[in-house]
């Protein structure tokens, strides 16, 4: 049955998206959780009531999450994904030939399924060899490992609900210490445009800042993200993202991305005045 | 009286706004104008049906119009603005003292009058001291000359009634032949999310390439246009806006922006794969 699929952008902003039919509708112990198939974003995955992956622009956040922190860290070995059930980083992950471990911890199994079923070129990045899917509380997985990952990539929800944990203090301690010395964290930090996901980004900011010696923001388009500006922060103890941006590997990898490139590598970086100035104390 | 304003980015994606109040709603000769005060985006300028200006965002696209072409050429005196009536551009061009002569031609005087009336920190620019406005037709205005501007900007609606003309190749011409040798031409270019909006993009790009030796496109984010990514078009017989970018001069101007930067300048001009793919033919 047709009808309109409200995003809710704020109480007094909504993108109405026309939708051609209900594929999966359904409630695990975590979430409420909806395939959906629309007219100009395909297939959207909805949690919450709050869209989470379309196939129209889910390439975008995804190649955006991994290749920015995998060409920063000069020679990454193993990767943690937390979060990531509809398998896009890790489709994004298995890119790079020198992982030799993924681990995806991943709370909800039914997000797995679900994608598995109605996400096909999503999910294809379950097929990885080098992967272990863990079912389990990524807060709690992070607690029990030190000094392991060259890369930890947090693809959380909105910070309600389940994925609240994802954005606290101790989280973000327990990835600090579960990352090598040269490790690096990469995680979604909402948008600048409405004030209270600005006041999540600058409280996400201000945990990382206090942990991690380098912590920077970049950016990207992701149309089907509120009104199309979407941050995500890089955290690490001594890799910087521009500095050591390894541009040899880059080239050598050869990527058949349709986002990512080198020049968008670093142009993510350039911040407008008007988001400098939110960060300018640190 | 509140109500939901719709703004169609397609027959199937909708972005409602809500409205607290209808400021101004009339026609003049050439489209309807409404004046409305929204929740989130501040007083917004609607022509025939469609945003045009929001007081949240449009510093992002008028910064980037303006100062992207100025800090490329090297030593802007005269400027041309088609369109632009809500008197934007014209602010943003009066931060650059060395230029002494404006012309804005906007075809529609009630755009500038109520823009005058409502939308002050827009419609500033107009206090501009060598600013000459003429309520002409800017495809006919422009005929008439010859080697004689260093900027050119294009201020344009969709490529609907009247914005039609100022999309057209003879007009484009006009523009190259009104240039001095060194001149510069930018116009805004719509977005690459919606397939109508993309041949519009590329219908422009390959009038401009045929006429213009360097044509390139650079990006924004604009919330309240189409899905947030919004392109523009630099056009110029021999200054690249990347190898001729003025950064002395920038430096000195020190703009008191809100969008633009040096890091912006260069930023903007790196184009995601997907975007890249659709203009190597050129």
């Amino acid at each position: 049955m047709k009808y309109w699929f409200q995003d809710k952008y704020s109480i007094n902003t909504i993108l109405n998206i026309k939708i051609k039919e209900t594929l999966f509708k359904g409630r695990s112990n975590y979430q409420r959780i909806e395939i959906l198939d629309s007219y100009d974003f395909g297939r959207i995955l909805v949690l919450d009531g709050i869209v989470n992956v379309t196939e129209k622009d889910e390439f975008i956040y995804h190649e955006m999450m991994v290749h920015v922190p995998l060409f920063t860290h000069s020679n990454p070995k193993k990767a943690l994904v937390i979060g990531g059930g509809d398998g896009g980083i890790v489709r994004e992950l298995s890119k790079h030939p020198q992982l030799n471990q993924i681990d995806l911890v991943e709370i909800d199994p039914m997000v797995v399924d679900k994608c598995k079923e109605f996400l096909p070129s999503v999910s294809v990045g379950f097929k990885e060899s080098h992967l272990n899917v863990y079912f389990e509380d990524g807060a709690q997985f992070v607690k029990n490992k030190e000094n392991f990952y060259d890369v930890i990539i947090i693809d959380s929800s909105d910070p309600v609900g389940t994925g609240k944990k994802l954005f606290q203090r101790n989280f973000y301690k327990n990835c600090f210490r579960a990352l090598k010395e040269e490790g690096i964290l990469t995680a979604q930090s909402e948008t600048p445009t409405f004030e209270e996901e600005l006041r999540i980004m600058k409280s996400m900011y201000t945990k990382l800042h206090r942990i991690f010696p380098i912590v920077k923001l970049f950016t990207a388009y992701v149309p089907s993200y509120t009104c199309g500006i979407w941050c995500f922060i890089i955290c690490s103890r001594k890799c910087d993202p521009l500095k050591n941006f390894q541009v040899k590997r880059y080239k050598k990898v050869r990527l058949k991305n349709r986002y990512y490139n080198a020049d968008i590598h670093r142009a993510s970086f350039a911040l407008p005045n008007f988001l400098k100035a939110e960060f300018n104390n640190f």
